[in-house]
């Protein structure tokens, strides 16, 4: 009997899986959650029983919470990530991780082939097969959803006829949950035009005025939330999440380019992604030098958008992290950030490393250390060749 | 007698210059003030009495606002540009402009030497000299403030001393405004922690509540507001402004490079160029394809940063306008935007160049156009190179 | 009866599409040659009898090589494209401009399907693919060599049992010839290593010595050589071709990625291609701004892989030419080159724009505009930052 | 008395400042040589002699070869570093560790003021004073050449005044020598154009014939050649230089932008450097991704650059030291290289690591991984935006 793995989640379209890999093509059927920090340990074990009770031949449960922190979001916090300056790549980067982990199993268990359960008109798909063809080449990829196209309806009177029981009413919005955010898609999202309402968003609103959170970084990592320290900055992150979470903060709309070339539009929140992006970006801003910041704009642009489109294992991203890791060096100190309802500020920060408040040079005072006549001697060198450009030209228009 | 024209504005700085020129000097001193959208007419008229009133040659304002728009701020709009992803430069393209209009009228009047009332220790200087250097090739250029070192209260000893009359009083906070956002300086920007205080803000809060505008871009220019359409994009933002200003939002501190090196911190309101950026941004991820997106990003945030630096002549900036303008052929449409107060969000855009919602395919829907077989082969190519990388990579490791 | 429009280049894969298409399949066959500057008039008509006597219903030649030139050379001269600083795209542009003209000539005919004799293994059936599906959305894309994998003898049978007479010889080397150069595959260039023989270079060297050839640009555009102009600069090109060719000069073998992710080798011919990239280089280095070249490089490199690629079509690509086309504005003078066998020198260049032989300053002399003070200024705020950062490092070190 | 720590080559403008520095000046004066290679034992000896006679307190000689091959030229060959296209920095990167090895004697001596002969028309002064600026803040800075402004006559007649006998004959052309490249300046230079007559080039072509040379990388660095390996790479650079000069390959002139904004054009010899640039590339074209070798292209053109322009201490530079690194992992193989008189040509590579070779995919072949099938939907989706960017287009044009 030929084994299969199949990504589960136990929604519908993987529970359709289990029942057609297994009953309809004969497989036998190993099911793998991998948790990037969306599932609590109830959860968990209901999607277990699930599994077990249609059938499959075992069930695995990876817990990859801290692995996605070190293998992804490590670098996404380093680059001040946000897809189209908006977009903490929530979803794409989760995928990569479960994807890695489904296809590890496999291997482990020598399976002779891969399932997963996306649509054929998404992201997704791109990815799970991305990682599978390299991790795992030649090995047959199963994906019955995109392959058969069936309707809801279709899947759940296919699985009612095979005496399946689960809830099959359909939520009015589509969530997906993670270490790095949610995502939240709905009828709002579908057109090009409209904001989600108050109660599509997972997380309400419960606090009102404002709250100052001191974030500290070490080395670009979050390892403290108001004093209070945390051994993997992966919990840090959650930690922050139920502070600045109810404030509503982090909410936006993404719209973005599919890796399949349509344009789609996504909603999110990201309390705690957003604000350690931008606290952490505040942090950069006083450390590093002009030129470290442009060349890290630009760099992590693009190690963002070729993750987002599946390509986690191109060794160029081992490059870039090597340079993200040494951008780092000096990124250690405090962020002062204060949460209101539904924004928040960066107050400022404190670091030793920091280039503005050194007692070597101050905006706006003069200064020992260089004089106007050295800035004056600077601005005609600086603007030199500009010059000369422009005393050509003119003479040329003489 | 040698002539200087002098950029004045009328504060204790180009005061003190006017009667150092002509009366230490000896020169016959022209003034100029070029608006460039912060200054109403009266104050313009104040001004002007007040530079007869210390004994100026001639004194004349330049009307810079529509100019400004169409030199600078268009492409500023183009190219989404925020400086450290933060600030709209406000204060850096007003002024290059103004300092092109002095450069301007010390040609036509033959001046013998130019001068400017920044001191030694801020960017002013750099764009001022920069720009002389460039027009008036070989000129003179005065800088008393930055030569003589004077402290205020020196050089209000000195203008007593001549007997001028005018508000000696030191404002808590220093305000530059213009068009394109009003900077605010003091106590709490000094360091590197501090948000300003509520009252430190030129604009006050004044609307509570949530209200949407409309904006109508064509090409990338702002033409209408709420259907209100205007001759000048100038007059649509001056119109925005006023109705976006009340809410306080646009309203942040930026931390950046000067360009002596030293790291300085600024805050700033600009509720319209923050409104109009975000909005025209949103337009473009409808009809932009993903590689547009991409360089005018890069590009753009070059075209910032060299302004900011004051480098607007050269000519990589004709040619990097040229890529601008040419981008923005169909980023036409309106975007729809919330106001609250201290916060905005873009709800949506209606374009007839959106490539989201045509008709030709659509996110999280089959489609016509391809098939999941069509992406399944996409993604093996897609992740060919990737694939080889790994799989000779093994073949070395076993 | 279906008409289908066959690119047609009078090969043995053609030969055996025209059969296939026509007697298999049941389609009106009407094929279009798009002749780039490959081939004489005499060879086109022989291609063309050889049509009509394979039984097409029409067969079109389309003299495309000024409008090659004008939508794709002139701005990859304009950019100094060399892919993997190597390779002038001699191939890569050229099927485009054959795709572009088949999909035209197949809108006219009101086609019902549109077919090319690509294989499976390489970039062309990639760039063919493209422009249909852009230029002709939803046409039925027929190809048969990619289709039916038949071996090269296996078509030489069929076509012998069709009666087809023709050369059914294989050459030991294919060749690729048009306006910007001719690609040489063989046995050597299959492996990582080895140079092709002589003989297998289509063009044999038989000048010896060493000869001044004198190349004018205006912005940028190739208009006269050896002081004799031109009407068009494709004429140029083709002039210049016959002096340059005769020295080998512009042979080398290109490595580099195909858009289907292998790695591929080709040796290649273009001497006039080669020559005119460098001399116009020079020019510019002569003429341009420090991040007129710096920009022109970055972005022209992405110009030519996504041209590469098969993406001229992308409108991020008008945007390009756009910058390039402004930066060319002083891009005018003589280029003086050196030719010898196998290599070629540039000697200089001669520009009223020259930035350098100006009177406004002179390397290694001293300069009225401006004093080694000046300099002394410069370095110290250029080195500004990095100085602080380094005084900040030591001082928390301590 | 005060310590003043010179550079000294021992030619006229360093053997003037000792004199004028000791004697006019009153400093106890310590020249400091540093050799990147082109001092032999015996020159260095008779600079030593001169620098005592000529009254010197102490003279050191700093045998930097293998330290400036570690920090700087290793990262220029992983980056195939050539300024413009040409130049491989001979220059620019000796003089940075020339300052680096002072700059630290300075500290060591506790030196009160530092020296060097550059004058006020070139690079050399801003990389030396960058240098010591930031290593030394606050140092006096001497440039005596620079201020002084004497004209070559003048310093003799000085020099001979003060009894200094040495060869006072100008050569024709002004040599400076390195690990990295020989730089040639004269008359030829001076102007746009003009090549460098034979007699001009230090290194005499003495060889004829044709030569294959086998260089060994491993991850990116030269440690064998002709199978005879090396125990560091700065003799290996040595031994092939000896063999390729011969040749006469690699000279070049270099035409490009000074860090003080005028055009400076310079010829130099650098078989080694040159034929070490492209036989890396070339084995990096099989071994890295697409990707990988598109970012190296981008971070290391600015790399140079600011190499260059002495920026060698910004951080920036370690982070895009640590991406090269990074990305060196598997550039290792055999490159193998033809020299000719004047000219050389890479024959090809062999690798373990060679992506093109493999087993794995062939181009020009069809293959088990992947089929027509797969690039048919590949291209499809490809340019699926686009597609969809000109149906939206063509339908608004309706």
């Amino acid at each position: 009997m030929k084994k299969v793995v199949l990504g589960f989640s136990g929604g519908l379209d993987t529970t359709f899986c289990v029942k057609h890999l297994g009953e309809d093509k004969g497989y036998e059927v190993h099911s793998v959650i991998v948790n990037t920090g969306g599932f609590s340990e109830e959860e968990l074990k209901k999607i277990e029983a699930h599994a077990y009770k249609l059938g499959v031949k075992t069930h695995t449960t990876v817990d990859a919470v801290k692995g996605y922190y070190d293998k992804m979001i490590k670098y996404l916090v380093f680059g001040n990530v946000l897809k189209n300056n908006t977009y903490p790549l929530s979803v794409s980067a989760e995928r990569l991780v479960q994807a890695l982990h489904i296809a590890e199993h496999a291997k482990v268990l020598k399976a002779d082939a891969v399932a997963h359960g996306s649509t054929g008109a998404g992201n997704d798909q791109v990815r799970f097969d991305m990682v599978f063809n390299i991790v795992l080449p030649g090995i047959e990829i199963i994906t019955p959803i995109r392959d058969l196209k069936l309707s809801r309806e279709a899947e759940i009177e296919y699985l009612k006829g095979k005496g399946v029981e689960m809830n099959f009413e359909k939520a009015a919005y589509s969530i997906n949950k993670g270490l790095w955010g949610t995502s939240v898609g709905g009828r709002e999202t579908l057109s090009s035009k409209g904001l989600l309402p108050e109660e599509a968003w997972p997380t309400q609103v419960t606090k009102k005025g404002a709250e100052e959170v001191k974030l500290h970084f070490e080395k670009g990592e979050l390892t403290a939330v108001n004093d209070k320290t945390f051994a993997h900055s992966a919990e840090a992150i959650q930690y922050l999440q139920t502070i600045a979470g109810a404030y509503g903060v982090g909410r936006d709309i993404h719209v973005g380019d599919t890796i399949i070339g349509i344009k789609g539009r996504v909603g999110f929140e990201a309390a705690a992604p957003m604000v350690i992006i931008k606290a952490h970006h505040a942090l950069e801003k006083h450390v590093l030098t002009k030129w470290q910041l442009s060349w890290k704009d630009n760099i992590a642009n693009f190690y963002g958008n070729w993750m987002h489109e599946g390509q986690i294992m191109d060794p160029v991203m081992r490059d870039i992290e090597a340079f993200l890791q040494s951008s780092q060096a000096n990124v250690t100190g405090d962020v002062f950030v204060q949460l209101q309802p539904y924004y928040f500020q960066v107050i400022g920060i404190e670091s030793k490393y920091d280039l503005m408040n050194s007692k070597f040079g101050k905006y706006g005072e003069m200064n020992n250390g260089w004089t106007g006549e050295d800035v004056r001697g600077f601005t005609k060198i600086f603007g030199n060749q500009t010059a000369m450009f422009h005393m050509v030209k003119e003479s040329n228009e003489q």
